[in-house]
């Protein structure tokens, strides 16, 4: 069902745009905004939202559903031209938001035929309202982590002697969709020792061997929400003193990283701070990538945690804080990945699952 | 290295539709032109043909290459903005022709800055001229389909008492690689019995048992190039009067249908004529696709047979011909498919497997 509130949020923030009206064609978007997802193909497919109207939605007779959305529902075929069906909705004599996606094919008509005064690339606006996660969002994204940490707990005992990184894999979806996720939000990683050292690395057929470090990225879905979590665990022998001092490192830049979290702070310092700490303990050339990411209904949405990333903090956003140190020569890779909620007054951590050193087996 | 020759082809394309300069941003258009193939994922990438000037590839330089292509490249990084770079090479006095599927996120800031004085889709001239295969597209293209032929005899030899359908479908890669192939054109389709009754149905465990019928609808790349072809056999058991009757029609259907085929034919009365045959038969309500599709660096390119396609076959063009009928309640689905190439004075099918009825096991 249409959720006015998003909308409002949304025509709150093209006002600040200068816009009155948007045909939004991300189905990630239009899920987000009704409750409906649909997958169009190369098939045109648009929610149009207005300050002063009420929202349509654009959509192919192939894809025709029964129940009622609360929005209009204008259906075209093969053959019609969307043009004429698109004009009788939006308002010629104002500028049109469209988003980013939007393919020429449809945009470069829409223009010929004067469907809107002009066109701006208005995604911005509902990409940052989709940051700031409501209420019924944070429910579910809270029990979509809790439920990565059940996982975690079972992944652990699938490390068996000899067993290789894929049969590992191969059993995590069973036990994802056992604790109640759908599915996965992203392939899981599953390294072992040097292997975990390529922050890219999928699982293969590499066996486990004592003295391995096992790495597991994993993440669910829950109720359309992603969980994302990484936990570097030993297998057999405690980890040598360079190892110990790695993981200690990515544990320390996690945990001052979360720490910082809160309303109003810069974004690219909390990048700042995980990566000084890896840099002054010696490591920082081999941390390769941003902190984190933001994440929700997809398991990369957008915004990022980075060094460039000058944007301040809101409550409600949710991203990911990942450390990592892949270092070939002590034979490890670590990375510790935790999602952070930002709350009005600080952060919450939506992962509980412990980061002290295990030796498992 | 780029095809003078099919960039001219391109430009004379272009100027039946006004356009002296084209933006093309289709990776694959892109490679059919220069030889090289870049997977840019969101990043801006391009190719600028003129005219009157020498072509010029922008790609981000996470994407760079060493060797000589025979074209300008122009590198930029993620922090670099792209529209002052396209500004020193596309000529703003004229229209440019973009590709279909140019996103919004890169045309709107080309309009904003007037990179050119108008913008078209331009796609047309280059899937139109795509669409007719040259001397040497023409012979990787057939020897595609001579190998997809050995593959046939050999998926055939797969079907043993009790197998299943994955597994046969997961021995096909590596038989495709034993003749040369690449890969897949597609993921292929192996459907025992009423499973071959779902024209969409996507090999499972389903178990073989006498009577089934056994449809392979298969293709493999050579040097880039696509085949595909679909065979129904029987297993065991000689079919029934009514399957007989089905598979005859379909046979008939295809035949008929590849025997009309030249330059100059409406290419929706190919299509007209297959299901002609099949609803005389008395079987038109389950032919339920159209007659076939265009084929070549993609398995499906642009291009359909089909009762609205009122363009004319032109010498060079590769198409599908693929009738089927679709009957659960006769437990069976047939489908006869062969690749064709129109040539100066008629055609010449590609495949050469029989569509003789035959039994296996």
């Amino acid at each position: 069902m249409l959720s006015q509130a998003r909308v409002n949020r949304v025509i709150d923030e093209m006002k600040n745009r200068n816009l009155d009206q948007m045909l939004i064609s991300d189905p990630v978007a239009i899920f987000w905004l009704t409750g409906k997802w649909v997958h169009p193909g190369e098939r045109f497919y648009g929610l149009y939202i207005s300050k002063d109207k009420a929202p349509v939605m654009f959509i192919n007779a192939l894809f025709q559903f029964e129940e009622e959305i609360g929005v209009e529902k204008v259906y075209f075929t093969d053959t019609d031209d969307i043009i004429p069906i698109l004009k009788r909705y939006i308002s010629a004599e104002k500028r049109l938001g469209v988003d980013k996606i939007l393919p020429a094919r449809f945009l470069l008509p829409m223009m010929e035929s004067r469907v809107a005064s002009g066109f701006d690339n208005g995604s911005l606006a509902i990409d940052e309202t989709r940051s700031m996660k409501d209420a019924m969002e944070i429910e579910i994204m809270r029990e979509s982590s809790r439920i990565n940490d059940l996982c975690m707990e079972d992944f652990k005992k699938l490390v068996q002697p000899g067993i290789t990184e894929l049969e590992i894999a191969d059993q995590m979806l069973d036990i994802y969709k056992s604790h109640g996720a759908s599915g996965y939000s992203f392939d899981p990683i599953v390294a072992f020792g040097k292997n975990a050292a390529d922050p890219h690395h999928m699982p293969d057929n590499t066996a486990l061997t004592e003295g391995d470090c096992v790495l597991f990225d994993v993440g669910g879905v829950y109720q359309n929400y992603c969980s994302d979590m990484t936990r570097t665990f030993f297998y057999k022998c405690a980890p040598t003193e360079e190892q110990k001092k790695i993981y200690n490192l990515v544990r320390q830049a996690n945990e001052e990283a979360l720490e910082m979290v809160r309303p109003g702070i810069v974004i690219a310092t909390l990048d700042q701070r995980a990566r000084d700490i890896i840099t002054d303990g010696g490591y920082g050339e081999y941390f390769t990538h941003r902190l984190g990411h933001f994440i929700g209904i997809e398991d990369h949405e957008y915004g990022d945690v980075s060094c460039t990333n000058q944007n301040l903090e809101k409550p409600g956003i949710v991203h990911s804080i990942e450390p990592g140190i892949y270092c070939p020569k002590a034979n490890i890779g670590v990375r510790i990945e935790d999602l952070v909620l930002v709350t009005e007054n600080g952060h919450e951590v939506l992962n509980h699952y412990s980061k002290d050193i295990e030796i498992l087996g």
